[in-house]
């Protein structure tokens, strides 16, 4: 193999491989060459000259020997192999199909993280807000964000959809998305359905004097979705959810850069389970939801917290975050981190520890099942962050005049 | 729950859901729900009778406890439930989120199969070809078809990808295929590769008295992969390769019944790993490489056999061989079945065996590692899917004249 000194620019993927008695060493060599140039021993000098910059490189092989305690199975290696960039084109489509396209069928084997060249990720203009850009717009720069989320709509009409809209508006929320469910139908097409619902937004804003972003689900064929999104643009949507597992990275990547789509992009996160919960299979989250996510563009991203219904191990959910604010995938912007399902109130202090203050609160039964209504739901939740911002054990802030957050303690619990 | 004799269509989603104490009857009832209306029992009557239309319903729960010799964690049901069509547009996006979108993050839960209404299919024309009309393009009707992949080209110039391609075809081949890892790059641009592989096919063509097809891999921006195909077959592309998976199945699904794409689309596997081998999570290989493929107009669907070097076992394979030829399915035209990696032309027999006649034999190493070179290492699988044919057994066909076959076995081995 070549012991080049310098090498051209790489991405670098790192696989946890699990195998009761293989040479990982080897097991590495195969991937390297295999995924790359697909032979090198025999190849003639003069040819191995004109290749080596596509050869792949072992970067490291960790192997991990089972304890004595543990069965035979627990054996692993973490592999990290180096990609040539020259191998493949700028789009993750690419990028994935190079570093897991067939060795994601070959045994247990599962992508544990990836790490993009700078010159790879120059082709990615990233969040076109970002964190900042999504608090310039809501003018808020001193809290975490508030979201809640439409619940149970499927088959409700459009008054019905703007009276939900408005009730959560009316409790101080900074984001509205819709529930990732509702499709395009012909009950409440996105049209009419962004246009009640910014109707419903000016009228709550007008009690709260605060401005709101509505997400509005963006859905249908593939080749239409650049028309579908300025459907709703031009309806006033000033956000949009993206369903981006089950359209792909790419689709994403070039949404959050088209020119005519100048509003935040919220990535949903349905799907995911179909790829990071196996040790042995899948890819991981922090690339699934963290990284990928954010090199593809998106402004905010969902995905399932520790803390709730839907949870998701805390160590995999801080992984994400880091993803999403390292200071490391600059220059891109940072993505604002959803923790999600199952938040009410009581979770705030939790969040907020994990999470720190760049961090979207996002509730759906949290706001709506509120034993006082939906808007006391987002005040309850208001209260909470600011509880937590004034240094306040929340029992005590509750107590303090603040009877929605009380009504939420009561009814769910508190964490602190 | 409503128990109208007669429903309205359905798709069916089944899950093997694996808990060690659950209520599965219980957790039935909450997707069914949960995923579809939000909520029911608390419902007004008057608004049940209009929301029951969009109820999903527990077709049913079969509960598999753990015997005496098993732990507790071999606990699982396996649990169908029924989706009103009308909560859903009429894709695979939207199909896919409403079955498996936050459900697929809930614990151990793996979609093992799903059946699209009749209503749902017809929103799909299927594969434009199908098996069918790949062998009406090729004039074969009278055995399996045989494909080979180019080897190795990452790096290669045009004359030498139009070399391999030369000697791959010399020898027999109905179709060959580009590596799936070969992205659009300025060295070997689509058109252009397109065009010498082309002249080779001819050139082949006048030895071998054969047509043949080039499935040229179709790369790059989600948005430019109509224009791409354009660019492809105009320059000569008389097939398409597709990463189905980096891309959602609703762009093949465009792809496919676009009225400037009338070339036969072979669908890859790459990143099916990610989600099919795991028995907690995931998405079948029957649902992800059988019936959605061919919903969404796949006219061949490779997968790893049981056979090779990358393996699937023996059932998952017959799952997705039912899935791509079942009557079931129809009006959708059929779609072959290529089972591939590692496929020498002694495993022709085993191949025919479980495949029958309706299946691409596919071979990379196989016909490019022969010890008499690629072309005649096409002539090998032919010989072997001759003999097979002619019910000899393949050392006796081999001994008989058939050196190319002989090689084969001598260097690879022979199961029947």
């Amino acid at each position: 193999m070549p012991s080049a000194t310098t090498h051209a620019a790489c991405c670098l993927a790192t696989y946890r491989c699990y195998d009761e008695k293989a040479d990982f060493h080897k097991k590495a060599l195969g991937i390297a060459v295999g995924l790359t140039v697909g032979s090198w021993t025999d190849l003639p000098d003069a040819r191995k000259a004109e290749m080596e910059k596509h050869l792949g490189r072992v970067v490291q092989v960790d192997v991990h020997e089972p304890a004595a305690s543990e069965p035979a199975s627990a054996r692993y290696a973490d592999i990290q192999i180096a990609y040539p960039d020259v191998n493949f084109s700028r789009d993750i489509p690419a990028l994935l199909v190079t570093v897991f396209g067939k060795l994601s069928m070959d045994g247990r084997i599962k992508l544990i993280d990836l790490d993009v060249s700078d010159g790879f990720r120059s082709a990615f203009p990233g969040p076109r807000f970002g964190i900042q850009g999504v608090r310039d717009l809501l003018g808020v720069h001193d809290r975490p964000l508030l979201m809640s989320i439409f619940k149970s709509v499927i088959g409700h009409d459009l008054p019905a959809l703007r009276e939900q809209f408005y009730q959560q508006a009316a409790g101080g929320v900074d984001l509205i998305k819709d529930d990732e469910i509702l499709f395009e139908n012909p009950q409440t097409p996105i049209e009419q359905r962004v246009e009640v619902c910014m109707e419903a937004a000016a009228q709550a804003s007008q009690v709260t004097g605060q401005k709101l972003l509505y997400a509005a689900n963006l859905t249908g064929p593939t080749f239409g979705l650049i028309e579908q999104a300025r459907k709703a643009i031009h309806a006033g949507a000033n956000a949009l959810l993206f369903n981006v597992l089950a359209y792909g990275f790419d689709a994403l990547s070039e949404l959050s850069r088209h020119p005519d789509i100048r509003v935040p992009i919220m990535a949903h996160p349905a799907l995911a389970g179909a790829y990071y919960p196996s040790p042995y299979h899948g890819i991981a989250a922090n690339v699934l939801l963290g990284k990928l996510m954010r090199l593809a563009g998106a402004d905010l991203v969902l995905f399932p917290s520790p803390y709730g219904s839907v949870v998701m191990p805390r160590e995999e959910n801080m992984a994400i975050k880091e993803a999403l604010l390292t200071d490391s995938a600059a220059p891109l912007k940072r993505s604002f981190p959803v923790p999600s399902a199952g938040i009410h109130p009581g979770l705030v202090p939790l969040i907020l520890k994990d999470f720190g203050g760049e961090v979207v609160v996002n509730a759906g039964g949290g706001v709506h099942g509120h034993p006082m209504g939906a808007a006391a739901g987002g005040r309850a939740f208001r209260q909470a962050i600011d509880g937590c911002l004034a240094g306040t054990p929340l029992r005590q802030y509750a107590a303090d005049g603040h009877p929605e957050l009380q009504a939420a303690i009561d009814a769910w619990g508190l964490k602190e």
